[in-house]
């Protein structure tokens, strides 16, 4: 490093030191002690590399870039952490809606009752390949909640609502939409559902994303809050439904989706095309994998963790930065699976942590259309 | 289906057809002959499935929704065709920096130069892990390029400027951020810098994501034009570097991740590890794949088309539903390859289009500190 001068007057022959009328400048040379078109990239890199100048975006005092086309985002602040009320994180909770309608009154009933603060959550819907009244319902329910004015109902910060069709069709029977051969193409078309959704609705702002499906019959009003607690990557709840019998409830299990990986699947795996996707419940495809859903007990202690491997979609709680890493549903096959158990895969594959609560119920309506549940 | 009548003067013993103190009203009944209180889930669907309400979002007259928290998006108005500009089609331009300051004044010098209509276009950056004066620099040339009332240049839609620091090491040697042992997480923080750019900046309203390297020293004005011409979902062009040697050109070849896969790579993933990252022009792995940068001639066809199966990341031009979707830059393994080679595997998969056009030639800087390259 090297100490230069610079004076105007160094033309006129006279030292310049005591000359009032002359501009003197004593400067550190940082780098090469060469003009600055000589220097390489790397010379120019390095020159520049000691000072950093502070920006200040749209600020008017000082005013350095102030065009109401720049905006600018920092994501270093974002956290999530397991005191996410306490610290104002922001959820974003996104449900996916197919001729949801008949469910939309007790799915708004129940998020109404959420405790976590509600102006520190949005909600994103997405409605697509409906043949019913979906879009006109979650339009009515949602004016009765975000109804300003109204001190019973606490309103949510604000509501995205996306219209995509992806091409399913509507006009399957029953036994159609839960035969083998049309899980794969469905789970597909889930998949991109939730992708277009997340694309649209995530915003720079949200610590959490609650994933939360239209037909959860009932659910803990401090959900976000006892999951969020948890501090994990990715967690879901056991998921059961209610079904009485002889007067007694059955307590049926639901989602077979979540499960523990076993050899038997991984040798499945080897075995088959990489397009191939397995799918849990069908005679197709014999895995021997733990169902979460065939564990626990709702009387025990809720916290109790278990390490997955596939995730059901029903309810499922996200770092956000986990889905901005790039981790996400996948419409194809991930390691021969896809949507929610490909998105646990994925995410198992990179490193992040995927918890089950087996003792946590969240209780699904008792579809009973489905042979094989309970 | 079956005709129903209803009479409010059924009780007085009067047939109420004639009489004009009584309401009548004809009616068919749709579904099930029972109470609505009486119907199953399925039931109710069915009945209403015949009517869908129109709902109008935040709109004056008729006011059915008004609400300022909530909004509205139709995905499935956005389309991606060959003729975008005609159909003003939006383009989101994307670019990750990391000390990139000296090339950024080249950089949008070739930026102002497209002739794709900058209203049209939305610039995206992210900035993060850098020492120099990246954000600076671009903050100033931003606010230049931006300026209105400027009638040189024309200002772009939007600019977003997104930070967000990896902990990507700023302080590697040449020889050390070359080296074999640096490129897999290299390659992974380098996809998350993209997933984070893209969950960020990408808006329902674009049609086309253009990935873009700071680092690029010549590209044709009319590119985006020409590259959603071809109306393919993913397309890359040919990147190669000028070097002048003995007063004459060696047109240097720089991109080795675009390639056509071969048996002897998929032979060598299937015997790796599923975390193992293969990476192209090091001794560790031998692909023998074939790679578009030898290949190609600008004097020629500048649209002859190469199916890929991995791409590099200088230039990328890309259906915005691919992104959507869920297909994005994988920072982890992903069938053993991961970021752009990862991308292109994984759009595969996904059943989309990966194109190279290997006579239409884009020219990045000479590194020249690689050696291999060239």
């Amino acid at each position: 490093m090297e100490v230069g001068q610079s004076t105007a007057s160094a033309n006129e022959g006279d030292m310049g030191f005591h000359n009032k009328n002359t501009v003197l400048t004593l400067f550190y040379c940082w780098g090469p002690s060469k003009p600055p078109m000589q220097m390489s990239t790397n010379e120019a890199v390095e020159w520049n590399a000691h000072m950093q100048t502070p920006v200040i975006f749209n600020h008017h005092e000082p005013l350095v870039v102030n065009e109401s086309t720049i905006t600018r985002v920092d994501l270093n602040a974002i956290e999530s952490t397991r005191n996410a009320a306490t610290n104002e994180e922001r959820v974003l909770i996104l449900t996916p809606l197919r001729d949801a309608a008949p469910f939309l009154p007790q799915y708004f009933d129940l998020l109404s009752a959420l405790t976590y603060p509600h102006h520190l959550i949005d909600l994103g819907f997405l409605v697509g390949d409906s043949s019913d009244d979906t879009l006109a319902v979650l339009a009515l329910e949602l004016k009765r909640i975000q109804k300003s004015g109204d001190s019973l109902i606490k309103p949510f910060n604000s509501v995205i609502i996306v219209e995509k069709d992806f091409g399913a069709s509507t006009s399957q029977t029953v036994e159609e939409r839960h035969g083998f051969a049309a899980q794969a193409p469905r789970r597909k078309i889930m998949a991109r559902a939730r992708n277009y959704l997340l694309s649209a609705a995530l915003k720079p702002e949200h610590s959490w994303v609650y994933w939360r499906d239209s037909d959860i019959k009932d659910s803990p009003a401090k959900i976000i809050e006892d999951f969020t607690a948890h501090n994990r990557d990715i967690i879901v709840p056991n998921v059961w439904f209610h079904r009485y019998k002889d007067g007694k409830d059955i307590e049926g299990r639901f989602d077979y989706n979540s499960w523990v990986d076993s050899d038997k699947a991984r040798k499945l795996a080897s075995t088959l095309d990489k397009d191939t996707i397995i799918v849990e419940g069908y005679k197709e495809f014999v895995t021997g994998r733990t169902y979460m859903a065939k564990m626990g007990d709702w009387r025990r202690n809720k916290d109790e963790e278990l390490e997955l491997d596939g995730i059901g979609g029903v309810n499922i709680i996200v770092k956000a930065d986990v889905h901005r890493s790039g981790i996400n549903f996948p419409a194809y096959a991930f390691e021969n699976q896809a949507e929610t158990e490909g998105f646990a895969k994925m995410a198992k594959r990179a490193g992040y942590e995927v918890i089950g609560l087996p003792n946590y119920v969240v209780w699904h309506v008792d579809t009973e259309e489905k042979p094989g549940n309970a």
